[in-house]
C-alpha cells in the first residue's frame, strides 16, 4: 500500500465521520503494522489518539477486525490475556483489515473517539467504497 | 539444554505444524526461561511471534502448562492478576514444560498462530515424541 | 490550531521533501504534545516515524528546535540527560516549533528520515511559507 | 524473505561462529522488523540474546549496518539520542542488512556475543556466501 491510498483512505473515514457528526482519530498502518498516516479531528478527545492506532495495529496483528478479536481477546473468550500481548491490544470494534483486490491483507485501519458502532462504520466507509 | 535439542524440537514441532496445515511461530526457552531458538513459518500472523515466547515463558516460570495456568490466572480462577505479572504471561494452552527423563524441567516450548488446539497439539507433538 | 492547518503543514512539507528528492516522516503535534497529523512518504526509512514524533515533542516540550535543544541536552552541554527525560527526546534537528502571528506557540512539526540538514530544510518550509 | 531463507542464514553465520570458536545469539528479522528465526548457541552469554535482536532491527530501520549507524548515533556523532528511539537500537556493529539480487532490502542479521569484530565476521559470512 502507498501513502496516496492511505491518504484516500483517511479522507473517505473523514468524510463520513463528518456526516455522522463525530470527531474521531484515524490511523493507517501498512500490513507489518507501521503506521502510514494519521489524523485527528478537532475535537477529538485526546485519549483516541493512542486507541485509533492500536485498533488498527490489532487487526494487522491477528488478520481480522478488532470486533472479532474481541469475541476470544476477553475474559469470557478463548484466548484471554492475548489481549495483553504486543504492547497491548484492543478487545473492541473500530480496527478494520484492508484487503486487496486478490485477498492479500494490505494493512488496517483504526477509528476511535466517537462510539464504537459510529468507529466501526466510519472504518468501514473507507474500506469498503461505493461500488 | 542444548542448542541441538532444541532445534530438534523446533523440527518436530514444524513437521506437525505442516502436517496440520497450519503456520504459526514456535519458541523455545530454557530453564530459566531465557530464549533458545525460534522460528516463524511463512504466512504466520505478526502478533503469533510474541505469543509464542510468552506461552513458554509462562510454563517455565510457574512450571505448569499455559492451558493449566489458564485455569488460575483468569477473573474466574484462584490468584487473578497473575497473569499480569513478570511482563504479562498467558492465559490459554500452547505453551508446554519441558521435562527430563529424571523428572526436572528443561524448558518449554511455546506455539502460536493456529487455534489454541492446534497449538496445544503442536507443542506436544514436539515434548511427546513417538516411542 | 485545527487540523485543516496541520494538513496544509503536512502538503508543504511533503512538497520541499519531493523537491528535494527525499523520504521523510512528517509529524504534527499541537500546543501540548499531543499528535494531529502524521504521514509517512513512500521509501522513508521504518526507523523515522518515531523520530519524526520526537522531534516534534521535543519542540513544544522545551519551546525551542530540536536543533537548539542539542546544545544543551547533551553529554558536552549544560543539561546533559534532558533528552532521557519524557519517554526519550531527541538532541539533533528536525523538530520545528510553529508560532503563531500573536507569538504564542500552536504546536511543532517533526522531520526525520533524510539528512538533518534537509529535515531541517522541509521543516522550515512549511513553517515559514513563502510571502 | 522465507523462513527457509532465513534458516540457511543462521546455518550459515553458525559455522563461522563455530570456526572462530566463538558462542553467539544470532537474529534474522525481515524487511519489517519482525523476527523470522533466532538462536542462542550454547555457552553463549545471555545478555546478548536481546542485543542480537536490536541490531538486526537497528539495521532494518535505518537501512544500514549498525557499525555505520554507530557514526552517527553517538555522543559525537551528527544524530546523538538517535539510539535512543524505537525501543533503544545499538551503536556498534554486528548489525548487517540483507539486500536482494535486485538492491531490496530482505531484511537484516544481528549477531551478538563474542567480539564486535567477531560478531561483524559472523553477519558477514551469512550475507556473503562464498561464490
Amino acid at each position: 500500500m502507498q501513502l496516496s491510498h492511505a491518504m484516500s483512505l483517511l479522507d473517505a473515514a473523514r468524510s463520513k465521520a463528518e456526516h455522522l457528526g463525530v470527531r474521531v482519530s484515524i490511523s493507517i498502518v501498512d500490513a507489518a503494522a507501521w503506521p502510514m498516516a494519521f489524523i485527528r479531528m478537532d475535537g477529538c478527545p485526546l485519549g483516541a489518539i493512542e486507541v485509533s492506532h492500536k485498533k488498527a495495529r490489532t487487526a494487522v496483528l491477528f488478520q481480522m477486525d478488532s470486533a472479532d478479536f474481541a469475541t476470544i481477546a476477553h475474559p469470557d473468550g478463548a484466548a484471554y490475556s492475548l489481549e495483553n500481548t504486543n504492547g497491548g491490544l484492543t478487545s473492541f470494534g473500530g480496527g478494520v483489515v484492508l484487503m486487496g483486490p486478490d485477498g492479500t491483507m494490505l494493512g488496517a485501519i483504526g477509528v476511535s473517539g466517537a462510539s464504537t458502532e459510529d468507529d466501526i462504520a466510519i472504518a468501514r466507509a473507507a474500506t469498503r467504497p461505493a461500488g
